[in-house]
């Protein structure tokens, strides 16, 4: 019974999904769909993607969090077009809810959308929102068993980022065995190592989402 | 139709949470569910809080992963009763997994069992496990910010621990925000400010913690 309406959940879901990825293609729309572990580092990527990008591109953000405005209150301050969507408890987003930030954004064609997601390394991996990238950040300080852990959200990247580089030399973090876990999950995932502290790592990251587009 | 089944399921889950309230109670056994984001020290408090008390009292852990057995090894290698629950992509513990692993444990009387739920700051917080004690976790390479976004978790705790104070001095992290953040949900909840690199505050931890047995 739990297993049957789950199911439907979840293929409602795709459905919705399927509409967002068509509506993204036809509009030739960049959609990257951003997840960590809270305090990974997520706004901070947006922030210093749309610094490096928005010459190139025009950028709009769609912030997910349960609750507040912190982080789309951020990216406003900086004059870009943002959606704030608070999912009231909620631990991750769905399809229809960005379905309906997008009809708010109204993107430009050739444009380049960030989805913030809610902090979790958890339920945000099973849901398709229809994007085009899902970009997953892990920390230095979370430690390097991340992958071993949290197999799901590891296994359907197509990018991930090891921030927090900066850090490495205050922590334990074998950065073989992180890596080793990545690649026995998703053998051909491209990894960046970036400090925003310190520029570590941001054009070459930004160099390959642009080579993306 | 989704929310009564939603209710009808956190209902058996309080059902079950209250069964094993009274076993606790009967058996004057104290449980501590800790929760927190991944990597933010759940681990290494048990292992560091079974150091600082297994003299004084007969200690069991509860370890929760999605996936894995590394956090259970690390327990078990020093000696001491654990129990793994995979919850196969569950994203937090319930009743049902705490008393079918405290059946396999067989606490003694008097005892104290730790509950390792879930890496995440979003669902555990609604799942009522029948424990005595809901320590929540937040390290300071998370940012200061996480009350104002993980509203739930910070609500209900009865203790938090701020960990890794020893990475202050490298991050930006206002702790007046911290704190106030924390003190607008739950205003008599005791802050723990914690290192375990340093071991800054881990007896005052561990004191407060027998104060409650």
């Amino acid at each position: 019974m739990e297993i049957k309406i789950m199911k439907n959940i979840m293929s409602a879901n795709d459905d919705i999904a399927e509409e967002n990825r068509k509506y993204f293609k036809n509009k030739n729309i960049c959609t990257i769909n951003i997840m960590a572990s809270p305090g990974a580092g997520k706004t901070t990527i947006i922030v210093e993607l749309i610094k490096k990008m928005s010459k190139y591109i025009d950028i709009s953000v769609i912030e997910g969090d349960i609750a507040s405005s912190i982080d789309s209150e951020k990216i406003e301050s900086m004059g870009y077009k943002v959606v704030q969507i608070n999912t009231g408890g909620g631990c991750h987003l769905d399809a229809n809810m960005i379905k309906s930030a997008v009809e708010a954004i109204d993107p430009k064609e050739k444009s380049l959308i960030f989805i913030e997601n809610v902090g979790n390394l958890v339920c945000p991996s099973s849901f398709d929102l229809g994007e085009s990238m899902k970009l997953v950040i892990s920390s230095i300080p979370e430690g390097d068993d991340k992958p071993f852990k949290y197999i799901s959200m590891f296994e359907t990247a197509d990018v991930i980022v090891l921030n927090k580089m900066d850090l490495i030399k205050y922590v334990d973090f074998d950065k073989t065995n992180f890596i080793n876990g990545i690649k026995a999950l998703n053998l051909n995932v491209p990894i960046f190592e970036v400090s925003f502290k310190t520029g570590e790592g941001i054009i070459e990251l930004s160099d390959y989402i642009k080579s993306k587009l």
